[in-house]
């Protein structure tokens, strides 16, 4: 990651808790009866309050979005690239949220938070969360902090999804969308690329069907497997081929099982350093949360009766190179909008990056966001 | 599976051992002293000998190409859709060879194999094998078996780096080599998925450092995920889309960790009936040999210059929906071959199965074949 200079960055940042007690009814039927969120933000929500943009995060995301902690002046926000004074989300302009979902493991109230129930980590019996649910707890953030309306929701992946469905489930109370290398609902492919991860992680010994705090262990195992497994898919074929190709770590063959190719090595790392922060039991519900994700279920797959729903405008951006939600389930989503008559842009980037193009810094893509926002009126 | 009527199939099917006692020096340096390979034939030998084809297999396949055993009446063989009497590989005008591989597990000299030096399996300590070992080795058998030059040599996959590499090694033995669905190297993206598979496996607590055969256990958690990760890669997007999409097992969403969607099952029972039944070192090693498989590098990567080494008439063929090895990585070789100016045939079939279109029974694909090996006099 590029270190930031103060100069073009929010700076030092504080991340703040908001504590809900109002139970909070999931998809699933469970009920949670308590819970925090931890957020961020940067820039000044105006007198109107009607400045406020809430930036949804994807799989592996926080709320940390910009700047630094002073406590860690090494490590920025993961989309700081794109939030920050004179940035495409201007924080000049632009009051931005960031917000830890439910069941995440940054701060958030999650599977390795206490269960008031029990005093012990929830770990696998917190209840599954879907996008609607996260979509409610931010409404209710948003509450909170007297917005009443979003002049933006914007993420990528994941983080698009939950922008989607804002436009659907608050149209009022959302003006903008901008969807980023999302899908309507995910493949089989995708789906099946899920489970190969989840059951990594479930049939890892350590995992402990679960509960591995209780037994000071971490399935690192699995969640290093999926971790690998999950970088395959964010990248495309061609920058591997540009970025590692068959190179050799050492430059020769050496017949056996030990690193051996540049790639291998780049993935195994991958792997290691998330295996070493992450949560796996949020890994799993963030995965499941994406393999649920099909809001047209709910009008018996027709997605363009779920988008009459909406009342937004809407940016929606894919890149060419993403095999994983390629240019054609953005293009679904386009389609569905178009049939309602609602107000779209669509760019389609040429970015080598593939699914992880969203977080790159490519001029093309960042212009496009920046000409969007400037013309949404504060 | 489809069973197989006596009519059109070679019927049942023994298996034949052949041992060898003269060392073979392996690409990686190490030497084998002596090993067993164990094989089937179909058809006739004529009494010039010059109707022989060799079968090549791929990462799970083995010497069992065609018919049945009569103890197991229901399991045909691999590949019995093209091999038998009328078929394209014709059993009525061809002497056909399937071998299994040195490293294989089922019957030659692996990995469970008994290691003279210690009288019990090698398990780990089995060398690594390549491509050109394995056609070294087939080379001793086609002497055993009387046949100084095959009338084709035959795979797909794995199988067809097998056709290219005997063109290469052994370009006076070999007059026809059909290499299907393959590649003149692997992509670093190849080899990325090739790795996730070997860490699932290497992880594996039941692993213990390849010695598993004598801690009585199997890495059976590995060796499904490794399988479950190769089914996605076999498979194209769009017959995974038509075959499982977003159905669900039992029609509603559960909420949970258990099977949901159709696509889950599937994947999940292939997984497991796949680790029932294989050797865990074999799928490490088999990997390895595709990533190793790179024959240009011995003439700086040119692959023109290496084809230059070929005599034989070629037969190449794709499937457009093939993307673990597009049809682009096959007109890679049929570009080095006509640079040769060697006789190559191309083709590349639309066929919806993906990288298994070639154990498919498609009626261009397999017309293509019958018409090609038409064109061979025995």
């Amino acid at each position: 990651m590029d270190t930031v200079s103060d100069k073009v960055s929010v700076g030092v940042v504080t991340p703040l808790r908001a504590h809900f007690d109002q139970p909070l009814t999931l998809r699933s039927g469970a009920v949670l009866d308590a819970y925090d969120l931890v957020y961020e933000t940067y820039g000044t929500l105006n007198a109107a309050r009607s400045n406020a943009v809430l930036v949804c995060h994807a799989l592996s995301g926080s709320h940390h979005v910009a700047g630094r902690y002073a406590s860690e002046p090494e490590t920025v926000g993961w989309w700081d690239n794109i939030v920050g004074p004179g940035k495409p989300l201007d924080t000049e302009r632009f009051f931005i949220v960031g917000v830890n979902n439910l069941g995440g493991c940054h701060g958030s109230t999650g599977p390795s938070s206490p269960n008031a129930a029990t005093g012990k980590p929830w770990g696998a019996d917190f209840p599954v969360v879907t996008v609607i649910d996260w979509v409610h707890a931010q409404a209710r953030l948003a509450d909170r902090l007297g917005i009443d309306r979003w002049a933006a929701v914007i993420g990528g992946s994941l983080g698009g999804m939950q922008a989607l469905r804002w436009t659907i489930t608050y149209p009022q109370r959302i003006r903008n969308a901008i969807v980023i290398a999302a899908a309507p609902k995910l493949s089989a492919q995708n789906i099946a690329f899920n489970d190969v991860a989840r059951q990594a992680i479930l049939t890892d010994p350590d995992f402990h069907g679960g509960h591995y705090y209780e037994h000071g262990v971490v399935p690192t195992r699995g969640l290093r497997l999926a971790r690998m497994l999950g970088h395959i898919t964010y990248l495309s074929d061609d920058v591997m081929a540009s970025k590692f190709g068959r190179m050799l770590r050492e430059g020769n063959l050496k017949f056996g099982f030990d690193v051996e190719f540049e790639i291998e090595s780049y993935l195994r790392h991958q792997g290691d350093k998330f295996a070493g922060y992450f949560d796996a039991n949020t890994y799993l519900l963030m995965t499941k949360a994406l393999d649920y994700f099909d809001p047209a279920r709910e009008k018996d797959g027709n997605l363009s009766a779920t988008m009459g729903l909406a009342e937004a405008r809407f940016l929606i951006i894919s890149f060419t190179t993403d095999w994983r939600f390629a240019p054609e389930r953005s293009r679904e989503i386009v389609s569905a909008l178009l049939d309602n008559h609602l107000d779209v842009s669509y760019a389609e980037i040429d970015c080598p990056h593939g699914h992880d193009s969203f977080l790159m810094e490519d001029p093309h893509y960042h212009g496009i966001i920046r000409g969007y926002m400037e013309n949404i009126k504060p």
